[in-house]
C-alpha cells in the first residue's frame, strides 16, 4: 500500500544537513536580537514522587540568527513590500500579516549547489568579491547543471568556513564575497524559487560598508518574491560533489515574524 | 541526471502540515515560559538612504510549546537518562552534552496515523481516556496499516480540536486522553522510532491529575529512546484518510536542549 | 562634615517595603510578556583554575508585570500622549523617545497613604467597588492626612491580599475595586505628582469588564502627566497605620519603555 | 505630623543619578544576556472603542548588565558561598533561595566617593592599573572623609567615561584600572556593608586578562558577604565634589537571582 516516495525512502537517503548548530555566543549580526539558551530546570531540580524528572529551557533569539529564512516582509523599499503591498499596513496589531514567515510554504523542491570556488579554482573567495553573472553561469556549466523554474538555488563562497572564527564571519572590515544586483537579477530571470548562501547577509558586503546597500535583498524579495536563506553550511555538500539534490525546508510556522531560523536539507537517495 | 527522489517530487506531492501556527496566547503548559513573538524594528523605524528599510523579529519560548519534540534529555527517572546515562553529569556547562536535542536526527521516515476516534466510531475521545492496546491494534487492523520497525506512530485522539480554545486544550480539569504505561510499551516493542499525539502532554492525563505522573514519557524517552512529539495537528490528515505517508521532522539544533519547536510534514505522492 | 539627611539617616530609618517579589507564575496582565527568570550558569557549570565559579541569570519580562510604574507614554488617547504629543510620532526608531520611563526622575518626595478598608471599617473592597470622591476625602479626614501639591498618594483597597493566591488577583470575573473616573479627577486638582494602588490596574474593573475601559489611565497619563504606580503591596503599611511617609521610588532607566518594574519604599524615621 | 526625614525632604534635594540609561547595544560583558527592549504593542495597533490605547514593552536581560549590584549567590569559592553556605544546595528548584539578590534589604546608607584620579591628579586611570591600599588611604585623607562601618565606598577610576565607547569600556586587550585582593581586604576591614566602581568587573583586570581572575570579588562577596555595585556612573558626583552623601540602592526583588539591575542616587540637601 505504500507510494512510489515510501518506497524511494525505503531505499535508505542521504540527508545533508545544511543548517548551523545554535550555539550561544555564535556570529550573528548586531542588528537582531542575540541567540540565547537556559535551563530554567535542571534534572533534579524538582522531582515528582514516583523519581521522575522533567528539565526544560527557555530560548530568546531574534529570527535573523543562525542559519534562516527571510519572509518577504523582511525588507521594503521606498514604504513598498512585494506585490506593493503598504509596509506599514501590512502589519497589524503588531504583526506582519501581509508577507510574514507564516505565508512561506514549507519547501521540498529540487536545489542547486553553485559551487563558485570550485568553478573558479580557488579554496574560497575572499571578502568583497562580487560573484558575477559570468561566474554564475560558468558554475553551472562547469558542475552540469541548469535551473529551471522553481528550483532553490544554494550559492557557495567558501565564505562558511569562518563560521567557527565568530566575528570573521560577520565580515566588518573585510567585506562579504557573494552575488549583487546584477546576479540577483539574472538569478530571478531563471524563476528561481528562493536562494540561499554560506554568508551572514547572503549577498555581496564591501570592505567597511555594512548593511548600508543590499541591492540583492531588494531585487529578491521586494521586487520578485523570492525567500533567502542565510548563514548556510555547504561545505559538506561541496566536499560531496553534490550539485544537484532535493532541497528540505520548513520554516517555523511564526504568526507574523519577518524570518525564521531553519535547518534545510540537501537529500539524496543513499 | 536527476535521482529517484528527484523524480518522484517532480511528479508532485502533496503537503500536510501537522504543525500549531505560533501565536501568542496560544494554549500551552504553565511549566515552560510562554511563547512570545515581538517586533523590535517596523518598516520605517530605520530607513537606509537608499529608500529600503529592514523589520526584524524578537522571540522568546521554551522549547516544549507549540508542535514540539522532546530529546531524551527531556525526562529522568530516578537520577538516570536513557542509557542508564547520569542526569547530573550529562548536563555540562548547562547544556545537555548528552541526549539533548542536538543529537536528534532529522527524520525523513515512513509514518502512519493512528485514528483512533475514527476506529471507535467517535468523534473524538473524552478527557481522561485511555487509549488501549487494543484500540491501538483494532485502529491499525481497520485501516489497514502495520507498524514496522523505524516508524514514527502518530497517535490521533481528536483533542487537537480543542487547541484553538485555549485552556481546555490544557486540560486540567478534565483531564486528556492518550495511551499510557501500556500502550507505550506495546508500540516500544514494535521498534517504534518516535510517536506524536495531537495533545500537549502526549500521554493521558487523569482528571485533575495535572503531570504528577508520565509513565508514558519514561517508557519511551527513559527506557526505549523513543522521541515524543506533542501538540500536533493531526486533523487534515484524518479527514483525507491519509494512513500512511512521509514523514518529515526537522528538530532546531540547539546545542544542549531538552527539547524543540518542530512543523513536521506529512507527504504523499500529489 | 555630614549634612542634614545624613544625620537623619544616622538616627535610624524604618524601611517598609512596598513591590510584590518577582517570582515565576506571579499574577499578570496576560497583555503583557510574562515574567521568567533562569539560571543560564550554575555555580559548578564552569570553574575557574583557581577554584572560582560565577552563577548568572537571564531575565524575560513585560515592564507592566509586578510592581512597576506607567510612563506617560503608555497610554494614548484619540492618537495623542500627554501634551498633545503625536502618538505614532512619539516613537522613533521603535522607541517612545518622547515621554518614555527614562524621562521619570526618580523619586523622593512625601507619600500618602489612602486606607479607604480603613477609612469605611471593611476588611477591604469589593471587586467593581468604585472607590468615590467622598471615600477619598472621608478617608484623608479620618487619617487626618491632607495632600499637598507634589505628593504621591498611595490608594489601598486591600485587593492586594489576594496577590498570593494568582488568578483572583486579575479579577477578571469579579472584577476588582478602585477609583475611576471622578476619583482621578479629584486627586489630579490636588496637584499629586503620582499615584499608586494595590490592585493590578490601578483603578476600578467592573465585573467581567476586563480594561475595555481605563478612563483614569487617561486622566492621569493623558490629561495630567501624572504616573501610576500598579501592584504595590500596602499591608505592612496600612497594618502599621503609617499614612504618611517619605516615599522612595526609582525606575530603570529604560530608554524608550513604556513602563518599568519598580520597588518602592516608604521610609520613616525609625 | 510630619517626621524628620520628610522636612529635610521639604527642604530640597538633590539627585545624582548613578546608574546608566539601559539601551540596546550598550557595553556589557558577554558572558551575560544581552539587553534587549522592544515594543511588542505600539499606539494604534490595537484601539479600544473609546479611542484609547496602549503600548508596552517586553524586556530580555541578563541581571549583571547595565549597573547592576551581584548578590552574595553570584560567586563561590571551592564550592562554598558567603558563610559556608553549600554553592549546590543553594540552589533549590532553579534558585539561588540562599544569598539570592531577594535576600539584599534596600540601602539607605551614608555613601562615600574615593576619587582616585582627583587624589592622584590624573584625568583617569590607565588599563590594567591596580589601585593600592595606599591609594585608598590617601585618597580619603585628601578628600577629608573617613569610612565607617555600614558606609558604601564608591571607587572612582575615571574609566567610566569610556562608557559611551562601547568596546573600550569591556577593556578586553587594555585591561581595566581598579583595586584588587589587597584594596579589598583593606575595605572589608574597615566594615563597609556595599562597594562600588565604575567599570564593568569592578576590580581591576588585567590587560589581556578578561575575568579569568577576580580576587576582589572572592573577598567581598564570600569571604565578607559585601556586596558589590558596577557599571556606576561616578562622573557627575566627582565633578560636583561630592564625597559624602546618603546612598540610595533598591535591587528588584527578583526570587533567587544572582544579581539585579539598579539605578543607585547619590543624594544631598539642595
Amino acid at each position: 500500500m505504500s507510494d512510489k516516495l515510501i518506497d524511494v525512502v525505503a531505499g535508505g537517503l542521504q540527508l545533508v544537513d545544511l543548517g548551523r548548530q545554535l550555539r550561544v555566543g555564535m556570529p550573528q549580526s548586531p542588528n537582531h536580537p542575540q541567540f540565547w539558551h537556559t535551563l530554567p530546570r535542571r534534572h533534579g531540580d524538582v522531582i515528582r514522587a514516583d523519581g521522575g524528572s522533567a528539565a526544560n529551557d527557555m530560548i530568546t533569539t531574534g529570527t535573523h540568527v543562525g542559519t534562516h529564512i527571510d519572509a518577504l516582509a523582511h525588507v521594503s523599499q521606498d514604504g513598498k513590500l512585494f506585490g506593493g503591498a503598504d509596509a506599514g499596513a501590512s502589519c497589524l496589531g503588531g504583526k506582519y500579516v501581509e508577507h510574514g514567515v507564516h505565508t512561506i510554504a514549507p519547501m521540498i523542491r529540487r536545489g542547486i549547489l553553485l559551487d563558485v570556488p570550485g568553478y573558479l579554482g580557488l579554496p574560497d573567495l575572499e571578502g568583497g568579491y562580487e560573484i558575477t553573472v559570468a561566474d554564475l553561469q560558468g558554475t553551472l556549466q562547469k558542475q552540469g547543471t541548469a535551473l529551471e523554474s522553481g528550483d532553490v538555488a544554494l550559492i557557495r563562497s567558501g565564505w562558511g568556513k569562518k563560521f567557527a572564527e565568530g566575528t570573521a564571519y560577520v565580515g566588518g572590515a573585510s567585506g562579504v564575497p557573494g552575488i549583487s544586483e546584477d546576479g540577483a537579477t539574472w538569478l530571478a530571470s531563471q524563476g528561481i524559487h528562493a536562494a540561499g548562501a554560506d554568508t551572514i547577509a547572503f549577498e555581496r558586503l564591501a570592505p567597511g560598508g555594512g548593511h548600508a546597500q543590499l541591492p540583492a535583498h531588494r531585487v529578491f524579495l521586494v521586487e520578485n518574491g523570492i525567500y533567502i536563506v542565510e548563514a548556510l553550511d555547504l561545505e559538506e555538500l561541496a566536499a560531496k560533489a553534490i550539485h544537484e539534490f532535493t532541497f528540505v525546508l520548513v520554516p517555523l510556522n511564526i504568526f507574523g515574524a519577518t524570518g525564521s531560523p531553519v535547518r534545510p536539507l540537501a537529500v539524496v537517495p543513499a
